[in-house]
């Protein structure tokens, strides 16, 4: 049976929580015995990707420079939000439809939140220190009680609506600010502000949640002045993107006793240099941008990949669609 | 306007969780004005306490050794679970109804095994070592997904209830052990077996939780062959009370890689001493005593007591009564 389409599985550079070569090979297989009217290739190194992409209709992973790829209806990136490098002005021109990951961490990444911020809600940072000291201590350990409290999250995605849904039994006050809030609005999140109020919801939140992605409008988002706007008692999650936040100005802030307690995956640098002083912050929880790690992660991957092979041969909607490929998002 | 019964607010001896002299003449004055009919004195040495006993109707607190009080109908304990000393001979020949503080900490308690199963599902402790040494690495942090997992709660009283609900999102298998299957299945624990199941339950749980009160038959009941019988990947979790488990068995089953961590807030001997092996583990976290800690924990005691006082005046059944004084609970 003839092939009606030609997907290049292109073997990416290695980053955080991307599959390595021998999962793209276990994909291929899978999908060729899926999708019979597929054509599956798997490209190694940029010579490869670039010959293959030349009569593709669709490619997974990362376009190498200098891609020529006249047929390509579909490119599918790799990663929940493309870094903002990944979307390169040649993609924006080109008639090509992106999709990303979305959606296929969201649960391990809201639990990654929940951990955080009941950690900071039982004081277990606290009590970490008087672990490594040996001393059975009570002290006065910050408690955050969520029923009392509001949590308020940057950007209304599907992390933030995931851990909205977590959060329900306890009970908070639960609101978002979004650049879209008329699409993100709904569930388990009971208001969706505008961005535009951001500033006044801040001094209201016990729990701060930045989710959003990165992209030109919200590169270095939170600065001083918004750390100094929130409560000295409220405590701070970063899941999204380090380059969102300027970590000298929270690193200012938590010194300051503008706000009690960060829970950080992501960095501006990453890896955070060892001679950084946030590692060092008794009231800071750092995870090496590990927020989607999960147990079955690549077979997700796998069936969202799978799922949008099957509509690009039906001529469907291809799911979880980049809407604007400057912003990227 | 006379009085029709008496309640003495014995000031108790300072123990974890246990409000200070302060707060009892707070209450005796909300109580005074709440409960017209009841004379509230608040009795502040032992040689105090043992005066007021003699024609008291009520009593809040520890019985001071010696105690002689033949009117007594009510005795308010302090504790959500009294340890076993609590629970005399004495006390279990008078026909004094026995209230204990049960349910009032429940919801700080199970957020604080929530804080714990989440802290190992996400690795927190693994990447608290790599804080530590400013190494931003990720190495092989064990996760725990818990909508693949099965949770095993030892005791089915209502810090294990709160806490199946508090993971209902999640979606995991929750189960249970407890001696009165009968009167405590039902809610968010799918199934709650008899206790003779313990040991066929062990070895399919993810995360074990122990709600257990210390009575003589839970005492040491946790023991080297039950650890040896979790998953090599389990989580364990003691929010109970510490000699309901042999710590030091326990420590080896850690050491021995018969289970991946273990979240610990009660100890056999409490202040834990310095020298103890289990400080020293890294897959263990440890915290003083402290899951009931909460905001408002104070006018939560307050509210159940006064409730309890009402109810004596008007002659209704009390709440949170303890049905076996031998027992304790």
């Amino acid at each position: 049976m003839d092939t009606t389409a030609k997907f290049v599985l292109m073997d990416p550079p290695s980053a955080p929580g991307i599959p390595s070569a021998t999962v793209l090979e276990t994909w291929a297989q899978e999908l060729r015995a899926e999708c019979e009217e597929l054509e599956v290739v798997v490209a190694r190194t940029d010579a490869e990707v670039l010959e293959q992409l030349v009569d593709a209709d669709a490619a997974y992973g990362v376009l190498p420079q200098g891609w020529h790829a006249p047929r390509l209806r579909w490119l599918q990136a790799p990663m929940a939000n493309p870094p903002l490098g990944y979307f390169t002005p040649q993609i924006a021109e080109h008639p090509v439809v992106v999709t990303n990951m979305r959606g296929v961490y969201n649960d391990h990444i809201a639990t990654h939140v929940m951990a955080f911020m009941l950690a900071f809600a039982r004081g277990l940072p606290h009590y970490a220190h008087g672990q490594r000291n040996r001393e059975y201590r009570r002290g006065v350990a910050p408690v955050l009680h969520l029923a009392d409290s509001t949590v308020l999250f940057i950007g209304a995605g599907g992390v933030a609506h995931q851990a909205a849904r977590y959060l329900q039994p306890w009970g908070p006050r639960v609101v978002a600010v979004d650049a879209r809030p008329e699409t993100t609005a709904g569930g388990a999140i009971g208001t969706v502000f505008d961005a535009d109020a951001l500033e006044s919801q801040l001094p209201l939140a016990d729990a701060v949640v930045m989710t959003v992605p990165h992209t030109p409008d919200t590169e270095g988002m939170l600065e001083r002045r918004h750390f100094a706007l929130m409560k000295p008692t409220a405590v701070f999650i970063n899941i999204g993107r380090g380059q969102t936040v300027v970590l000298d100005d929270l690193v200012h802030a938590l010194e300051a006793g503008e706000l009690a307690g960060a829970g950080l995956d992501v960095f501006d640098q990453e890896p955070l240099p060892p001679d950084h002083r946030v590692w060092t912050l008794p009231n800071v929880l750092i995870t090496p941008h590990v927020a989607m790690v999960g147990p079955d992660i690549d077979q997700r991957r796998y069936e969202l990949i799978a799922d949008n092979c099957r509509r690009l041969l039906a001529g469907e909607p291809l799911q979880f669609v980049v809407t604007d490929k400057i912003l990227g998002f």
